[in-house]
């Protein structure tokens, strides 16, 4: 990827979602990821594969995964907690699959009832699945959940979340996300963390993945830049709070976020006016949830001229 | 200043309350100060000097400045728009005034219907007034305002602002503050612009003033930091619109600016937990208004030790 150009991952089908109480049909989730890409976001975290028990809003995870490999241009990607959910989305035929553990043990206890260790033993379970199955195709991303701090134990040790990334690299990783799941994160850490953690991935693909509970997600995301992250997730509307943090604001809004990568002189390939009009698309079929952001409030400024175009 | 302190300049009194609907009393106002000043926030823009027709909020500035100036601890400031506004702050006994200038020509017309070039002059004119005076304790700030862009005319010339900075600085101000008025910053753009400006500047105080519009206030202010800035201006709950952009938020907001510049380990000397009751006191005064801010919401991250403690 060319230095000037930023990867912006769409998450709010997924991470977006899992908080909402309306549960939109598959073909509205469909609609939603073709006006993405035609829109320039080519990539989307489209479903999660959950017990529906658990989160019913991705019962349709099969149907969604088999739909957006038919949209052309469309880099279709899954989030699995499990090497259960990660043969469903090895089924489906994603080429793309994101298994997440988190950094705090107290957290991977309380997200998955596992420990972290065990959390990290299941994804090389997922590693021998893929390559047992022959799939070499699929690529596998490890995600490294509350990598800045935890609602449950607070303080996160940096060189524990470091160990982390080396180990999930030496398990088989093919990506490497990091992930601010509880908005703990502040910019000064954001840096010397990403730092480090490039030093150790050398030509993998690295994803920041920021929530603005606390009002520093796009402050994170230049701390991230300076470091040299080059992909972000983001979530349209800035849907998806904190189960553990009643009225906090969720994901970093994707709209923001592509305004200020443009800004600071990244181009996404993404229009941000045709996200503006999915947002309202979305928020429509999403009666009562709250829709942050701050370009579609207050417009973007004038004269300004996105990279992109 | 030590490399590691930061100043908070609260500016709800001034910027907040010029856009508000209802007329807090002036004992209000210093009631807002004191608990304030108990935060350990003790720089504060009490008021501005503009005729009460325009602003009726501000009618009892003289009752607000006098009154503020008998508050133990309290650094208290006005602004003013033009000479008339300076010689009543100097009769007041307010020792800081800030004037205050677009970089923008067509936006200094709509705000002070003069152009930037006579606003200049008066400028000269008010620092004449205080030299006459014999009144050589005031000191006078100079701010740029729309220096990253105007609503009205779009882009804003980096080199106008510099030249600007320089001309104010020659006139004999004693403190810059930089301004983006209409909340056009981007972090790239913040961080060029006060590397040279503090170039330019050498020992006198440098200020930014940051609104929140587009979602970067908080990014502008690490870009800032890493200037080399350690002043901001900021609002209690975000108070201040902007009358450009309605639904837009106003200044950022004090109590995350705070939390941002702890959490990057600078010494603000101000208490989170005080200025979250404050702001309910302040908003039980002001029924209606939006009170904006990320920390009121989702509380600090567990384990949060600010250094000023």
């Amino acid at each position: 990827m060319n230095d000037s150009r930023a990867q912006v991952r769409e998450v709010g089908l997924r991470d977006g979602l899992q908080m909402v109480k309306t549960i939109l049909s598959a073909e509205q989730k469909l609609e939603w990821c073709r006006r993405m890409v035609a829109a320039g976001c080519t990539e989307i975290e489209v479903t999660s594969f959950v017990p529906p028990r658990i989160v019913p809003q991705f019962a349709d995870s099969d149907e969604v995964a088999r739909g957006a490999l038919t949209i052309a241009g469309l880099h279709a990607s899954a989030l699995v907690p499990n090497l259960k959910g990660a043969q469903r989305a090895f089924d489906a035929g994603l080429k793309k699959v994101h298994y997440v553990l988190s950094a705090s043990n107290e957290h991977n206890l309380k997200n998955v009832r596992r420990s972290t260790a065990e959390s990290v033993d299941d994804f090389s379970n997922i590693i021998a699945a893929r390559n047992e199955s022959g799939r070499q195709d699929i690529k596998l991303g490890a995600g490294v959940a509350t990598a800045f701090g935890c609602t449950i134990s607070g303080h996160v040790d940096e060189q524990h979340v470091l160990r982390l990334v080396e180990t999930l690299l030496k398990a088989g990783a093919d990506e490497i996300a990091i992930a601010d799941t509880v908005g703990y994160a502040h910019p000064g850490q954001v840096r010397k963390l990403m730092r480090q953690v490039l030093a150790l991935t050398g030509d993998l693909p690295v994803t920041c993945h920021f929530h603005d509970t606390r009002g520093l997600g796009l402050a994170n995301v230049v701390a991230a830049l300076d470091a040299g992250v080059r992909a972000f997730d983001s979530s349209l509307g800035g849907l998806g709070g904190c189960p553990f943090a009643p009225n906090a604001t969720g994901n970093i809004n994707t709209e923001d976020t592509v305004f200020l990568l443009e800004s600071e002189g990244m181009r996404t390939g993404i229009d941000i006016d045709a996200l503006l009009a999915i947002r309202e698309q979305v928020a429509s079929w999403l009666p009562g949830e709250p829709f942050a952001g701050a370009i579609a409030r207050a417009g973007l400024p004038k004269g300004f001229v996105s990279l992109t175009m």
